[in-house]
């Protein structure tokens, strides 16, 4: 693999500053594109991101920021996408520069609400991107970690090894390690799904369930995770790999995860919406919920599903959470 | 199932506690050996038990009590066992009645360290116990939430369907669900070994780790457990059922697990002996790593352990938790 090869990152959050950085401990130069340009005339001068991760120091002359999409989908052989899934298609509708013969990674934990489509199958379906040519980057992963030099590690998933292992190489520091996979259709729907059960898990803690029921929903919600991702794309995988259950355990444990902080909110007695407009933002797990239940609705035979299931209910159905949850708990074990 | 068997707990700690109140939830009577005088003697008194779950109150009427193994032995056809695996030879050196003909349930989480045996196959091997009176309560389950009456789920396992069924009904109330399983060997197995993962998670934060590391963690953790057990014993089992992967988080994620604080003290610093010292307690998983590092000694085939030898390494040779961590954190993925 080329390594004169061009990376950039298309996004300017938390998870997206944190990508630049392992880029930077390997990279001579990193693509940068936000859509802020407050945060980007902020970053030269200041050197760090003004609204994430802004304890990370980066050296600007290694970065090539731009506020223009274009530019940067230009400059790059690989982009490599971090955008909220809500508001990738909006950022996507200003491109004029053509994105068929570049790599695309999705670092995205979601769903394209448009489409209905997680990221890879976006860009395949949408933008005609061959398979060989579509990665995954995964957790588990806090950014707030990485931009602690915690150890850490991702999974880079691809149809095409080459393109995961240059990936990985890519992203491998002293901080960083990195495992390689061609699961690119699973992982994604993990890194979607388990923000479902978060949510999941964020509800039941608001309705004063404890410690023995949140390792009881763990372990069920791997298991439908499974029977879920079994449906939609069946091949060989081990589901207690970290991109699985990794991922599920440090956004389903984690009291800063939005998606369980949200959940929770409700489970307490907020509403949907008040609970959003509380947050000032929308968890992913919102939107997943609503595309998982899609998604199982239109599958011939279905996966069972009693926590998704119990999610919409209460993110779409307006029921009541306490009676939904104690149906539920007759439904794990 | 003759619902007149008459069912003792032996053991006076805190999932012993736990364990005759989810009885008294069934039961008219249920036999009590406690080792304390003085425990039992106010409990009679006071209805709690002083030193274990305070806030339980129990009606003593319910309870037949006693400081004599014998007694409660003669009582009983149903014997749970919940002392702590190192003592429980001593206990049963007591013994005068013959339990031949009883049936012997394990909520233990431990090895025998006289035999090296988990407790099902000590009581078979040791006492002539047949393998279908045996059985094991497992969890995942904190015995605080059980005073609290919070919503727990627990496995009952035996290789008499039967008498799984039996038991599993006596725990059973509206905060006490239960799933029975045939694999008593296994479950017994997961219950020690997530004692040492759970020390693990200990060090490991001690040393600095973090979220992202505790979910790779855990989630090799589970992996080795399955190839562990398989070793042993080999069958059908979903290692993601709560008795397996429910019972590793609930322990492996509690900041309250003696096992998780034990490690974490040695993480930080604190020789083996002056940890147990401080801790005034010998948490089990110390005397489940030996066990578990003679087993796979034995084996002719053995199962791939880092995390079970990084632990033996650390607290039986000495070894200094920070190079032994550096380098089990290249052996996960």
């Amino acid at each position: 693999m080329d390594s004169s090869k061009k990376i950039a990152v298309i996004g300017g959050g938390s998870w997206a500053t944190a990508i630049v950085k392992m880029l930077c401990e390997n990279l001579d130069e990193v693509g940068w594109y936000m859509r802020s340009v407050y945060a980007k005339e902020h970053l030269l001068k200041e050197n760090h991101n003004p609204n994430y991760l802004s304890s990370v120091e980066f050296r600007t002359e290694q970065l090539k920021l731009s506020n223009d999409l274009n530019e940067i989908a230009d400059y790059a052989d690989y982009l490599i996408f971090v955008v909220p899934s809500a508001f990738l298609n909006k950022e996507l509708e200003k491109l004029k520069v053509s994105i068929k013969d570049k790599v695309i990674f999705s670092a995205i934990k979601g769903i394209v609400p448009e489409t209905g489509l997680i990221v890879g199958e976006h860009f395949h379906k949408v933008y005609d991107i061959p398979y060989e040519n579509i990665g995954v980057i995964t957790g588990p992963c806090h950014a707030e970690e990485v931009a602690l030099e915690r150890l850490s590690y991702i999974t880079v998933a691809s149809a095409d090894e080459d393109k995961a292992k240059f990936m990985a190489e890519q992203l491998s520091s002293n901080y960083i390690k990195t495992k390689i996979s061609d699961d690119i259709i699973g992982t994604e729907y993990a890194a979607m799904l388990k923000n479902i059960y978060a949510i999941a898990a964020g509800i039941a803690h608001g309705l004063g369930y404890g410690d023995n029921f949140q390792s009881v929903l763990m372990s069920n919600s791997i298991r439908e995770m499974r029977r879920f991702i079994k449906k939609i794309h069946k091949m060989k995988r081990n589901i207690n790999n970290s991109a699985y259950l990794g991922d599920l355990l440090v956004t389903g444990y984690s009291v800063f995860s939005r998606n369980r902080m949200f959940g929770n909110m409700i489970g307490k007695g907020y509403t949907v919406k008040s609970a959003m407009m509380e947050m000032n933002m929308v968890a992913e797990g919102y939107y997943a919920a609503k595309s998982a239940h899609l998604i199982t609705e239109k599958l011939k035979s279905k996966a069972k599903t009693p926590i998704i299931d119990a999610v919409y209910q209460v993110l779409y159905e307006g029921k009541d959470p306490k009676k939904v949850f104690g149906k539920l708990t007759d439904k794990l074990d």
